[in-house]
């Protein structure tokens, strides 16, 4: 946007930019009196308006979406619009039978997985199975219409099913009001959706990125542990299990109705478990094999239902789904839920469910299309999934995302575009229509398993040893959302995690490196004396680096340290050869902002220097510290002889200087 | 604390540092086949707990407060540490009979504006006019000992004084139980202090960096127009006033009871303010005419109570303050409350007034040390005030801190050494002794002309235009506190504008600055191509400055920029000259940290770029950096041709080793 200005001379020009030009340059104190110098410049003159524009563009628009429609005529401006809001009529009309063959069978094998996951996360959720289902429908359809990523399998997930579970039913258990507990369910999704499409559409996307991974990682397996054990209810067949989530309730429930425990379930429950896991194993160490992995939920779905069906009279202690409707999605939006006492709490749930669920489609759609070498675009990616949930949420569908999980096994098994999704949503569409009376014997065990199969694969232990490995704060950071999530609840562990990845960050401007700087021999460079050894300090001079901007949060921290660096040093010198300090050299190039107080410390530094007749000069401050120098009349006490652009020409004229009036 | 292992060769070598040995070096894309390349260094290897000793030093003990100690004799030591904990020892051998006749003339000069700012400011806080009389005489002779400014001259301030007396008022208003009123005072004092010195010994001063300039501003500003608003109540002698301290109700309050305004105390309230206002206009003006505004409060007290003594039968309309008890500060450890339900607001009380004394306190402390060319250690004078108030509230104080205004007049009459509030401390002793029913008369409208004076100097209108010429963030934050405090409540403005100052210090890591970068011709120099209009790029490269550190706020802001910038540049080449990019270099000098999701997108980026035969090189990333990129392996992937100590070393070896394989 701002570079056009300066494509004219673009090249132009000679300097080490061009190889076949050789310059020499002689640097030495006694040659160089006539030193020729760079003036700092000032950034181009721009009204509070322009500025405002220009920061504006940067917050909100950095990938500059629109630079496609530059010099465009208008009707190919409006076929750009049609493609920019529905990416399907981008590839749409390039869409050919080999495309199709991929996107069949990839589209069938998300559906055999879609369909007994879709039941197991509505059960997550505290929702009849059925809902599982029809989310399993509707969403995907929109999401083919309105999303970008090619890759991306649409439906329920296990972390947003556990949260919105876990919220709701802590106000509006939905054993006592199973009516009420469903329209809080479609109002959470709803608001979710409006939360989603308002993040894009205001492109505010970055409210994610607050959600580090490291927080993520933690966060995942604690809900991971949660679920599993909460699982231990279908396993081994409890009856009264607690709605907490905290681990120590569910953990003393499981023990407490041992009476409860029925040997049949456990038996079947776990010989499924290991089928499952050990087909996950499978799956993840040979690639090849991943439709094993794929296969197996709906293998076993079939298989128990089978046995339960055959052996019924026998297996009376194994608790199955029971009848479940035939038919489509009925419409819900009668069931919305705009007044009265729990709407706060509809509210709530549905912007934290819909900002995780945004964080997981959005980090896989970007995954994937990372491995296929193409992009999509975070803020539209919001648009649709925001739209796909609020167009759920009127039609018996709770909160949906891209799946992990299905979206690798849509990749692997070649998923070429969206169209996969159409397939897997024909599919169970085909399920809700002929094929619901079957489920009516699959044993509550058995979705149990799958989920425990599941988020298994959330807990990414190898990631947390990295954590540790790189950066330990990341890794506190970590642990605290994986504590908050088991032991207090699933907000609170999530703001743990963000407030201490903000605190990081506050910490890195609080407390910022500064370092006293040497010359690198035979080069205009100046660098860290701890780090380079070959780094040289100068006499008489002490050449300080601050590495952070200078904010009212660190400017007291930056004064301090600066005047102990030049106590050191002074203090290094008497001890020594006896010789004086002269000048001070702050280098700025790392100093990328600087506020009110950072300038009132800069200006006080200045005259504490002066009366100890010390002389300091800054050296290659950014263009905006430029500007506040200027705009503060701060520049003017430092004059010509003050601000230099480089280090070295800053040591040379200095010196120079010297020699001329002894 | 790190550098010592590089004093060995502090100058050793040539280079630069030496003006006697030119050098001379010859830089050109082919005479430097051979050319000598520096190597990026790793920071010198530390365990994990070397790392945090030293980063826990940096961050709480950055002027390294015990250096002094080093190397000293045992009996030294001694007496260091005593002369560290109670500067009375540094400054008493020394003192002498001319530093004694200084410290005189200023202590009975702010003695003489302690006494009725005393009174006024106990009013504002809603607490008996003795309590601020008692709370001019224990807490000054507390920071005599323990305290390091000498300027700084203690007592009751207006703003810390206003905001307990809000705070408290909303819960218990002190004309329904003026006994439980106090002991929330005085506990609330207790708590200050607790915080006060808890900040202080465990170094987190820069808790009250976080209040910015531009923050108190604007926070000041509010409180002096709701301070001077509310004075209303003495000067136009209203009996019925609101208690709350919003602008609206105290405006209708002051017309409601319009019944209420009495003449006589309108007419000597204005005489009174305006002639205080001419004296404080003339103090401001003439620097060496300073005592008449010093003097003009005790004079404006003591002619309205004559006047009010005198004409008694005539001015009976005038509220007077009433009989006062002789005597010294009663004992009141037994009102400290420390259960009970007001408990909370008490220490909600304490720890803000505590935040806003102890910001008001170390600010006057610095600016006046930095006038006269001394420092103060931030957290040693918040040990210090923080026991001068425990103290305090065992001995019928409320919070103090040093008050700026008073403090000026106390360097201004030239104060040599903290004596002078020794000489003011008993001056006000005597008072307390003696002359306490020469008050009885003292009208109330004289006390709110007082405090109208005193707090019109805190609206600051110039601060607040620069701040917008400067920095419109500031300037938000600055007007948010402001309206806050106005329109909302003390504490919820002050949260406020923290929240404001916070998300400045988010969006500028959120957002940073990314440049093109382009070669100064003569020099080894890159610089921005915007700013620098000789600043030339490099055909086949694009360079490109990050001026923040890589987090997980800003990872995706960062790629997704980068891949922007790239795409410009290559459209701009197929628009003109039809060459191809071959290099992207990233200048990593401002990037001065990185953590995991910074280290993820780094590697992702280096892949993305690969798959469109485009080479990735990182030119100077600083130390840990460096190191974060060599323990998540991403540093191999790299290569020795990947990472540069400079940009001018790249370009030139990347472009030399293109000539050679063609």
């Amino acid at each position: 946007m701002g570079i056009n200005s300066n494509r004219v001379d673009h090249y132009s020009g000679s300097g080490h930019a061009n190889p076949t030009d050789p310059v020499t340059i002689t640097v030495s104190g006694e040659t160089m009196t006539s030193l020729e110098l760079h003036n700092v410049c000032l950034p181009p003159q721009k009204s509070t308006l322009q500025k405002l524009r220009h920061r504006l563009a940067e917050v909100f628009f950095p990938d500059d979406p629109l630079h496609g429609f530059k010099n465009q005529s208008g009707l190919r401006k409006l076929v750009l619009a049609l493609q920019f809001f529905f990416p399907i009529f981008e590839w749409a009309p390039n869409y050919s039978f080999t495309l199709l063959r991929s996107d069949i069978v990839s589209g069938l094998t998300i559906a055999s997985l879609a369909i007994p996951q879709g039941i197991s996360y509505a059960k997550l959720a505290n929702l009849p199975p059925i809902i599982g289902l029809y989310s399993s429908f509707v969403p995907p359809l929109i999401y083919s219409v309105l999303g970008s990523s090619k890759h991306l399998a649409v439906g329920p997930v296990s972390i947003a099913s556990l949260v919105m579970g876990t919220m709701l039913n802590e106000v509006v258990p939905y054993t006592q009001d199973p009516s009420l507990y469903l329209k809080l369910a479609f109002t959470a999704t709803f608001f979710a959706g409006v939360f989603q499409a308002t993040l894009g559409l205001l492109r505010l996307g970055f409210v994610i990125d607050f959600l580090s991974k490291a927080t993520l990682v933690g966060f995942m397996a604690g809900a991971a542990v949660i679920v599993s054990l909460q699982q231990l209810k279908g396993l081994l067949g409890i009856v009264h299990f607690t709605s907490k989530m905290q681990i120590i309730p569910v953990l003393s429930s499981t023990i407490q109705h041992k009476n409860e425990w029925s040997w049949q379930t456990i038996v079947m429950g776990f010989c499924f478990l290991a089928f499952l896991l050990t087909t996950r194993h499978i799956g993840m160490r040979k690639p090849k094999l991943f439709w094993v992995s794929a296969a197996a939920p709906l293998a076993s779905v079939i298989l128990s239902t089978l046995l339960v069906t055959l052996f019924r009279s026998k297996l009376h202690d194994i608790a199955t789904i029971g009848r479940l409707q035939k038919g489509l999605n009925p419409p819900s939006s009668n069931m919305l839920y705009f007044h009265g006492e729990f709407l706060g709490v509809a509210i709530k749930t549905g912007i934290i469910t819909g900002i995780l669920s945004l964080t997981e489609g959005i980090a896989v759609g970007r995954t994937f299309a990372a491995l296929n070498d193409y992009q999509v675009d975070g803020n539209k990616e919001m648009i649709a999934i925001g739209f796909m949930n609020m167009a759920g949420s009127c039609s018996s569908c709770y909160v949906t995302t891209g799946s992990f999980s299905r979206s690798a096994v849509n990749a692997n098994a070649g998923a070429k575009t969206v169209v996969s999704n159409i397939i897997m949503a024909s599919t169970v569409l085909i399920t809700l229509l002929f094929l619901m009376p079957l489920f009516h014997y699959t044993p509550n065990l058995i979705l149990a398993a799958i989920i425990i199969t599941a988020v298994i694969g959330l807990i990414d232990y190898e990631s947390t040893i990295r954590l540790w490995k790189v950066d330990k704060l990341d890794f506190v950071a970590c642990l605290s959302s994986f504590f908050g999530v088991l032991f207090i609840s699933v907000p609170i562990g999530l703001a743990i995690a963000v407030g201490v990845s903000v605190f990081k960050i506050l910490l890195h401007v609080t407390r910022p490196n500064t370092s006293v700087l040497g010359n690198i021999p035979g080069t205009q460079i100046y660098q860290n004396v701890n780090r380079y050894r070959e780094a040289r300090r100068v006499p008489s001079f002490v050449i300080l680096g601050v590495e952070a901007p200078i904010y009212f949060a660190n400017s007291t921290y930056i004064q301090e340290r600066i005047l102990r660096w030049i106590r050191e040093e002074e203090e290094w010198l008497a001890a020594n050869n006896g010789s004086s300090l002269k000048c001070v050299i702050i280098d700025m190039t790392a100093v990328t902002g600087i506020d009110t107080s950072g300038l009132a410390m800069v200006k006080e530094l200045k005259k504490m220097l002066e009366k100890r007749s010390l002389q300091l000069v800054l050296a290659n401050p950014g263009g905006s510290v430029m500007e506040k120098l200027h705009q503060s009349n701060i520049l003017e006490t430092f004059g010509l002889e003050g601000v230099y652009m480089m280090v070295d020409e800053a040591v040379a004229d200095i010196s120079s200087s010297w020699k001329a009036q002894p």
